[in-house]
């Protein structure tokens, strides 16, 4: 278990720990289960085809859920995930390499919460950025 | 709703109502959530050819489930499936219909149970047997 972050630990404009995923076709399928999304485009090829995709593609929202963890990761146990919002720009494939990444913006002190603000966002191999969006953390403090 | 089979109207030798099926693929993934059998070969059309298959196939145990609906549906709200025994012959694709159907081969009266045994089988739209099997139900009796 990695120790804890505190809000003294960060500094504005610092990248935060990515996380790395390769979602399996096994978890698509899955997600569709516990999501209850259970649009062919995720796991028939033969119909994601048809629709003009390169293939089955990954959930938008499952993308999304990496980002989220990503975050949690971060902050720790003490840590509280405030808010996220996200923006899908594009598509990911089961298989392919995705990298959640996110960048301090802000911190500030409000009502004795420690608040931390990022950009964050999802990217292919190549660099293309499929998720953006924002999220805002509460650390616990030293002090 | 189809109204009440008695141990009466069944005459050795005949053929039960048949259910005709023509799963998803969307029920094969509902089928891999709700059964946890998440087998690649039934929803990765890539990993099913790999391994030398014709394309996702249906869950056995879900072509199974239709043999047990075609007999709760035959015998009605009275009526108990006492035993079910299903040997698995061969694949169903998705999109492809599967016809459930059942023969009387005995009726007997044991203990004031009045038992109908069944040869139960699913075949494709061809003939060719997939799943064959044997069944007890027993029956309400008018007596």
């Amino acid at each position: 278990m990695s120790s804890q972050l505190f809000y003294e630990d960060i500094t504005e404009g610092e990248d935060i720990t990515p996380l790395v995923k390769q979602p399996t076709t096994t978890q698509l399928v899955m997600w569709a289960g516990a999501s209850g999304d259970h649009n062919p485009i995720h796991y028939d090829k033969d119909f994601a085809l048809k629709q003009g995709l390169p293939g089955v593609i990954v959930h938008g929202q499952l993308s999304g859920a990496f980002l989220g963890q990503m975050l949690t990761d971060w902050i720790g146990e003490r840590g509280y995930l405030k808010k996220l919002s996200i923006s899908y720009k594009g598509m990911n494939l089961p298989g392919e390499t995705i990298t959640c990444r996110g960048t301090v913006t802000k911190k500030c002190i409000e009502d004795d919460n420690h608040l931390v603000a990022l950009k964050i966002w999802a990217e292919k191999p190549f660099g293309e950025k499929t998720l953006t969006g924002t999220a805002v953390v509460n650390l616990p403090s030293k002090g």
